[in-house]
């Protein structure tokens, strides 16, 4: 599996007792729903999403993680996912709608991790950002699904109700049957950028233990000699490549626009000298 | 009118009664306010209207709709507040920024209909939105405004503040006079194009009931020979028109952007073919 | 100091005792945090420190200020962060990222004034945005921060854990040592253009206290004869300068896009021709 979620949620930090016992005594993200999509937000599309939970349940929280993944990019929305999950409270719940099926018949699935429960369409995302992925059923109970039924906005009128309601306490396996056989994204070994962040920063699927911190790092006009700490290593203008806050390697110029002056783009090989 | 609002919310699914009952017993939008302006996201505007409703009550619960309506705009503000408010629950009180004349002496309304209250300048989106607008009145009572009295933006000194009190239970009778002579919008019998959204499917006003599924539907070099009910039915590539989300004639490309390839712009006229 | 933050917040409108009593009895901005960055939305930065705010207390209500400002603008964050500041609660938590040395050693911040705490990198955003800053701390006591220690990415690491313990109660003398010598924004007295909004106004630095009513303001192909107070003064198509919401002159035209049509840019001079 190409992106690890981990088994638990990362360690917390140590706090004085007094803090901690000032914080809600509940579970910590108990009616919380994370957003990941690729509707953009010029559309009212994500807002009505969120019309549709606070109509299932107005008292949960929501948060975006982005809604501006390229669109049908379930590579990329896979990577955000397995990512950025971790930094949530464990018991999250996180409704990933990127389809290029979408209106299709396709089934849509609930998964619970141990760290997370996840709601959106069969399509692999679910599956590969969820790392261990612990019991999978199918949304065929359509009492848990909105009163509007579509044939092309599954996110307003599935996904999102069956995630308020998974939110709020209902079991996963009220929603339908368990499934066995989910789609799965297919692998690939190829190192590769993965994304480009707003600062022109190159994302890649390269982890540092897999090369020396010594290798030179190649990307079509990109090279740097070594695997860098911080930004701040380079002289502004110049290039590096660095472990970034997803502990990959990600290739930079301090205080510049790589992908833009070194013309590098999402699926780009990378090329690392010394894989060992 | 072109837009209807219904006059009650979307039935509610049906819902187990434990589930019913874990839910908040108060009225479900109790607090909620959704937002809705052509202000874009990358000036402070917006966070600094979320700053006055705070400022007048830290408790209530804002969700976005879009802030990226096309500046002045307001023939899509009014179709996606017809299109988006019902998926919102009973009690929703919305406020609605789009305004050419903003600064000028363009009066302030609150309108409460059976389903929601609106807040916003008295330029006919409210109205046209709103559809069965049942109470008006103008925001005269200067005590409901904030502290700030600028010319230039009202949705911070006007419309944020008394959206808040009125999410607060504040009744619309409080805010000023009756209003008898409401703005209203130009009426459009034409079908026409509305809005292109992110995946470059065009929107159009044509109601299915309007046309047969057979017809021919034409729009500039776009010809799709029925209309569908998922995009599905088209290869990967092919044009189709559908019925989308908001339950109106869609023009799009199967994983495609109808849009650029079929060179579709907001406002172009649709021709179905037999509109009976 | 170029940009004023209130000594205290703006007076709260007069609103019946009814009202008033009906609010929430604590204090206003309990748990209010605003985020100001320039990390975009298309990224899942932002919403990974949400992430890593709600890990350290799921009830603390997060507001969006903006995310759009220009990559390493330090300028503008701390003209955005004067401007909105006092339109928020007296005790909200501003958490503000924007830092060319991002990853480097700089030292992180927290600093009280009377009506707000803010966290962020100690590079004069802070200092000079808050206006009358009263108490500043260093961010060294590392069990206020995360669990990741990333080298690129303070803005998860540091800053939004410790917004979040401050935003609960924690006080800003348990982060760290006191500090006297923060970093300040070089001071310019020019007059000039700091933001260009999305419709195409162009906010300046300069007061209109400062200059007379009558005054002819000139910056590149703009020119007005006076300083107005709403766009409405103006014919459409016709460019004005006029007051606007931030208290400062602006070059706008009126239903139309000044920056575009007169060619005017970020940094551009203005000339007042009457200054006193």
């Amino acid at each position: 599996m190409l992106f690890a979620w981990p088994v638990s949620a990362p360690a917390r930090s140590k706090r004085p007792k007094a803090a901690v016992a000032a914080l809600s005594q509940r579970s910590q993200a108990d009616g919380l729903i994370v957003l990941l999509t690729d509707f953009g937000v010029s559309d009212p599309y994500v807002g009505v999403m969120k019309g549709a939970i606070a109509s299932v349940n107005p008292d949960l929280r929501v948060i975006d993680l982005t809604h501006e993944i390229a669109p049908h990019d379930i590579c990329c929305a896979a990577f955000f996912l397995a990512q950025s999950g971790p930094h949530f409270p464990q018991g999250t719940t996180f409704i990933v709608v990127v389809d290029p099926g979408a209106g299709s018949d396709r089934r849509g699935l609930i998964v619970r991790t141990q760290h997370a429960t996840l709601a959106g369409p069969d399509n692999g995302v679910l599956i590969q950002g969820a790392g261990d992925a612990a019991e999978i059923h199918s949304l065929t109970e359509t009492r848990w699904h909105g009163s509007c039924r579509s044939h092309t906005f599954p996110g307003r009128d599935v996904f999102a109700p069956v995630g308020a309601h998974a939110a709020g306490g209902t079991p996963p396996g009220q929603f339908g049957s368990l499934v066995r056989d989910p789609v799965h994204l297919p692998e690939s070994a190829a190192s590769r950028v993965i994304c480009i962040d707003r600062f022109g920063n190159a994302v890649t699927n390269v982890r540092p233990d897999a090369i020396s911190a010594e290798a030179t790092v190649r990307c079509g006009e990109f090279e740097a000699q070594r695997v860098s700490l911080t930004y701040a290593t380079a002289n502004p203008g110049d290039a590096l490549a660095l472990v970034n806050s997803y502990g990959l390697v990600e290739l930079a110029v301090n205080q510049g626009n790589a992908a833009e002056s070194l013309r590098i783009s999402v699926g780009d090989r990378v090329y690392p000298e010394d894989v060992y």
